[in-house]
């Protein structure tokens, strides 16, 4: 089996890398190709590529030649970001200009994110379309839903969107609950970033009320308990900036730094450290290095949006935090593990109940048919099979519907290059308070794009 | 023909009996009762109905029992205050303390009133289909959608929501572009307060450009026209408090008084007049202060929430300016027009397209069948013949699903006395930021209403 | 204004003349344009015309060009026979060998009628398209809600598909009740030739009980009435081949000719006596002779199906029985002032509701937006607003979305050249019982017909 | 565990019982109860189940007493035959006097059926809220959708209609392709007796193609199978009924008995059998009379329906077969063992798709969320988690839509005890092919059945 990482030079490919590694005799796996449009990343993953593989019982290739890379590819995972980080610190200060949030994925940060990514999406699957047409696309790239919709709309049917949040949640919930994963079933619905657990069920018992009496196994959300036990549901943990969306954007201000500028700050050390090595030639691991750079980004997640992490030199210190704790083996977790099992059920005699995006098809019946849902869906060999989810409650209906018309709108505006659609994505967005707020985020972040689709 | 005005102590009375006796002939009109909770209110309305009315050609009755009122009515009009004036100052002025718009019918406002008026309409509807099921309801009492479709689904069928807003708008409309009303079709859709025109057409031809092209015809909806432009639509001017939520809520804020502040003022000092007249036996004219009284009312509309009037002393003041313009003959205008056009086009052999509020029944295919509607109904003497509204503009989609998901849980947390359905209505609200706002918001409504439903 | 009339050498032309002429100044008609594919059929109607209008206030023009007669078109209304009277008696003849319903526009003939008219109308749609954008297309050919949907599904909105039954059965509940029909408001909804009226109010009041305990009201349908008592409905006459299917095939069998060979036997006296006048240089009136036909035409209408009409020497016998009743001013009625009363709403002040095949759009919540069905629809100089449905009794849904399921794969037969969708067509047809019967009348229609599209 | 079977005096009860006995362990099996009406034929099936059980280690009761038998039950097999075999007799006959199919379960005799079935059945549903409100209700009696819809309707969530239909199907296509099953999806959809497989899936390879170009695989259908390559579905045996109505007909009318008749000539002679064991205190086995019995049933299955067998002294005859062939380990098959695949999969770690009767609930979005279809669900010790079914063909979906309008109108029926419900039902059936027809088989049915519901 061959696998393409498109945007094989960033700072995951080595944890998604280790993980294939780690299954590749259930993969069949061959060869593993990073395709990025920075030859130093390329260069500095490698180094720490090697590092991690030492056998050479799989091929490793780094390439900036889409179509060499996706020539014969079995599964192709796409987990770019369009303009890199500084687009992504962009994205993530305008908003809080106008009092809104700033974030990657959730609201007006999500929408331009997606603005300057679908191109780039659509252009790589007409390539696909060409080279391999047979081949899996495995969407990562964020807002995860949202790119997956603009690719099954233009007509590619093996695309699927994932996202670790709702196993995430998932595992929590089984945790807090002392309970094995495996024993439970989750109604879970909704819009990547966007869902709610509806029902837990354990051993043919509904334990949902149990789970919500249990602080512990909501503490994930960061949204009161008692509001929970009102709605009798469980959100995704991005829930938090429509429950708490006041306190997010305050903390989102008063931090000194936005998510995007730590990141940036971290990422900066791991490419300089790795730099010195090559330059230096020193003997220092770059793995090593890589490691510290995973439980940095680890420990600071969520903590500017909840807490208003006050920082400054932050790279460094969260850096030396890290030894101490020496949270390595954190490398396995995330979003890899969800393309791994992906993967891994689509060639197995095994089946699973996953959490994907899809499209809706009728699964969920007050969105579209085309519409891209986060939804169960019974995976085996022989394809996807998604559930059928009943009985959205009014709470989630409304809110679902409001945010996939902001989707909609914000793909018909890049297909259509269209201001107009923009403008009204943007309007329509809970997050959003109105019209002034949403054309000076449009005009702002057209100002300072450098990737945005010209509108007319 | 009998109609009576529940709620017919209210300041409007005196319209509506002006109007529905300028048409007494064509409506068959022999007898119209006033039915209310408060006497003193009664005892000034018919000085001043008495004076508009000297003939004696129909019966006027005022009564405080609302079974002998209801016998043999042909038509009921709702247009009730419960809690009267005072309770929709708190209606509107606890919201602003959060930040979020406080009206009479958009948002929180809204909701408290519904709340505490749902229950009582109910009570009523209960002893008309036991003592007259034949009835027409035609329900003013706002939030006018909202409450007409707690009505309807309590099973009664014969219940149609008023609003004179959409007609208005039409009216303008054709002024502005300088065409005869009767010769434009407007494809107006959406819920009470919460529509859109998406196509105007005028002698066949399609003219909703035109129309969008003419700042003047845009001009009521106070909204930005550059932007209507965009979405090719013209809203209800309530849109005004989505659109320009962050503008609406400061003038609020900034005025030292809120609209039901100004008509408290206002009242008192009409109902003060009118006392003296019956105690100093004065032989002021009952009719000229309620027309001054009118004056002051219509002068001071939407002033508040677009201007931020700062005032004191303000009933003086508007009474003052009246005089001068003399609009006396604003008299007829108003929702009481679009009452008396209802119960011709019932019972003569004319026919007109009305925008009236009707049970959805998949007239609009993304709401619930048992949704009330505000759409463009067919009325003749066989009643009403809701039109199909075909493709609703993804811009409009999403927010009407959204508003509409509030509308359902607010009359289910007036059913079942729900906290968790009156918290859940207000945070899926799309003025209301999140959930500290919502628990806030209706916290102080339960604390501070003395007629709000106690919930569990 | 310009009206053209396609198959402008058919039978009826002279009527739909005599309908347009009495009118011209509410149409402010200028120019009618006969358009057929037979001179000779087009010399002799103008014979008629000619008698029939003696004025040179209007221009009647001939022609076998298509451009030249739709350039500068208001209305173009289609009334063409493909493969002219023979092949409808092939369409007739075939089913009844297979015991099948063979009839013009129900059941196989219907599909065999639409799958050879289909091609042409789409090849004209075209032109009109190219030529004249914006004229209203009148469809009168048959079958005609099948033909019309045929022409939207192409992307023209200005067709409207029309059939005179619907309203014929208004006017003959209105006589039989003995009420003033424009006091009557009908709920009739369905497909062409597949509908019911499931209410009918008068002045208010829903009489449908009362109209469904008058069996005269309810003769014309020619289904036992009792049973129309337990559906609560009226139908269309056309349900008749559903209701009475048995009977009716026996009846179609017994009588020694089919309607086909009748009116084949009418036409041929009609053209062959016009014919004479010609030569002849005879002074008899072509105008007596057509209104001779007329009668003779409409006296034997639907005594086939319903009574087994033995007869030979038809046209002989029947033309004798006419000049006695002399009913010449028969000539007025059908299907011309349908046509004639959609164009006068389109161009008048005035509004009606009239029984219209448009476009679903979601007005029948049970069918696909883009289907045609037959509903009330309110038509004024602003175009067609139709009505929405609500509430379709469950015994008309499934035959409904069955009788709709069939029409949709005819269409998708002709346009895709399919033998699989025409044989799927026909087994879903309720009337026909089987595939051995589906497939054999497939394939007698394929061998018979000239004008069958090639199908793979 | 406790285990019911209502009917459990029922020629297959011995059959169950093997079943569930070799699987007692995984279903932690205590109990088994036998409730029927009918205490002779439970006496002869306990001799039967007792040499088939010699220990001792799970306790067999037998009662008449319901409410006895469901305290405690954690899975309630419904099997009744209400009115015995003499009633299926009636059911299947009266039809065929009028042409039309007479079936079991398809057409006018399933119509029958479900008419004195489900008030039965509602009785127990009843008892059974009251005494074991938990309890899964695994309905096996048929007709089986129909049955469970009428359940569920109701409101007890914990109904699953069962069938071995579909399963057989797709073990018959698994062996026609010489293909292991487990390795196969099937994308089965429909109602119970009324579906087709539309994609069939190996390894992730879609074999659609392959299967319909294998007669083999195709061969149970009894349907022409180039038709089926036109239809691109495999369809459920019973669709024969409709794609071969007329020969189907004629094969019931020719043969000189039906099948009941059949049964009933086998029924007899097993229970003379049996009490002449008890009587003679012979030492025959009646396992082995038993094992007989089955044989001589299987033999002649659906042997009427295709080719027209013509019998006498048929018992006999038959008897005679089977002792040669010996087939005694056809006991296990049936729909035995997919109740107790049910029971396993709720109560192991096991977890499979299995096509089962459920409540849609929007799965196939053109029937109405209350239906019960025929589709594959995931079933775990969780529960049951329907598939969602996207793109039902044209072709079966106005099929579908039909028989499941005339299945909710049958429900009606005995609901509301309606004659008008009941002959609108049998009307819209499409193997009925008019009003006279309807009739006469309801009347007759009414007539002659003695447990048919009081109609008005
Ligand atoms: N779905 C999930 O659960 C999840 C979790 C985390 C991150 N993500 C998403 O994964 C993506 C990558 O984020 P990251 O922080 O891990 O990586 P990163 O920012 O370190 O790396 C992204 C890489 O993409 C490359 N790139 C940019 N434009 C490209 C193009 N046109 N073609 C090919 N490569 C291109 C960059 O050069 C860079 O090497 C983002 O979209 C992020 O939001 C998703
Ligand atoms: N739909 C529209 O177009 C429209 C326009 C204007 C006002 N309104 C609505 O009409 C209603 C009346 O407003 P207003 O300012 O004209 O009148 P108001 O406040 O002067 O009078 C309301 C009357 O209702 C009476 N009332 C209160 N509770 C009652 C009860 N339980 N039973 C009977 N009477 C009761 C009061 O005593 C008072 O006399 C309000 O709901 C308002 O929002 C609707
Ligand atoms: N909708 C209704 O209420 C209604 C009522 C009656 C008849 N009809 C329909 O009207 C149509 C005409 O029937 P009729 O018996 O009145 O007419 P007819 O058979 O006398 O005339 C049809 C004419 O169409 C012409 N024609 C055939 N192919 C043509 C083509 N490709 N282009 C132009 N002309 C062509 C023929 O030459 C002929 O002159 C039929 O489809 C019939 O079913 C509809
Ligand atoms: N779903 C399937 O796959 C499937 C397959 C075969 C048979 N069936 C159905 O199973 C049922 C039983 O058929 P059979 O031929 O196996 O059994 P059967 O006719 O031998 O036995 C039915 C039993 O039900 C009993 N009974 C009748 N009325 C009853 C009542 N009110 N309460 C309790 N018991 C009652 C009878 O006394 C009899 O013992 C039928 O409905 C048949 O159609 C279903």
């Amino acid at each position: 089996m061959k696998v393409v990482i498109v945007g094989g030079g960033g700072v995951r490919t080595p944890q998604i890398i280790k993980t294939l590694y780690s299954n590749k005799k259930e993969l069949s796996l061959e060869e593993i190709t990073m395709l990025d449009i920075d030859q130093e990343r390329l260069d500095n993953i490698k180094m720490i590529n090697n590092e991690l593989i030492s056998g050479k019982d799989i091929k490793l290739n780094y390439t900036l030649d889409a179509e060499e890379a996706f020539i014969e590819a079995d599964f192709i995972l796409f987990t770019i970001r369009v303009g890199q980080i500084d687009d992504r610190i962009i994205d993530e200060n305008i908003p809080l200009n106008y009092g809104v949030v700033g974030q990657e994925t959730t609201g007006p940060g999500g929408f331009a994110m997606a603005m300057r990514t679908i191109p780039v999406m659509l252009e790589y699957l007409d390539l696909i379309m060409k080279v391999s047409p047979d081949a899996w696309i495995l969407n990562l790239t964020n807002p995860s839903g949202l790119i997956t919709q603009a690719l099954t709309e233009s007509g590619h049917e093996k695309v699927i969107g994932l996202c670790d949040g709702p196993t995430v949640l998932k595992e929590e919930i089984a945790d807090a609950m002392d309970l094995n994963e495996d024993e439970l079933f989750y109604e879970y619905f909704g819009l990547n970033h966007f869902g709610w657990i509806k029902r837990v069920v354990h051993n043919g018992i509904d334990i949902t009320e149990n789970v919500l009496n249990n602080n512990q196994a909501l503490a994930e959300t960061r949204v009161d308990p008692d509001f929970l036990r009102q709605i009798k549901m469980i959100p995704n943990e991005y829930l938090l900036f429509y429950y708490n969306n006041t306190e997010a954007v305050k903390n989102l201000k008063d931090s000194k730094m936005s998510r995007g500028e730590i990141i940036k700050a971290l990422n900066t050390k791991l490419f300089n450290e790795l730099r010195k090595i090559n330059n230096d030639d020193s003997n220092k691991s770059p793995l090593q290095i890589y490691k510290n750079y995973n439980s940095a980004r680890n420990d600071s997640y969520l903590q500017v949006e909840t807490m208003g992490l006050q920082t400054d030199n932050i790279a460094e210190k969260l850096w030396g935090g890290i030894n101490s704790t020496g949270s390595s083996d954190k490398m396995q977790t995330g979003y890899g593990n969800i393309a791994l099992q992906v993967m891994q059920l689509l060639n197995s005699d095994q089946a699973e109940l996953m959490l994907l995006n899809v499209v809706n098809n009728g699964a969920i019946n007050c969105l579209d048919d085309q519409d891209v849902v986060e939804i169960p869906v019974y995976v085996d060999k022989n394809g996807l099979h998604p559930l059928n989810i009943a009985d959205i409650p009014e709470h989630a209906r409304g809110m679902l519907q409001a945010v996939k018309s902001y989707e909609r709108l914000t793909i018909k505006a890049v297909k259509d290059k269209s201001y107009a659609s923009a403008l009204q994505a943007l309007i329509i967005h809970p997050l959003i308070p109105d019209l002034k707020a949403a054309r000076s985020i449009l005009d702002d972040y057209i100002e300072n794009h450098r990737y945005f689709p010209e509108l007319k």
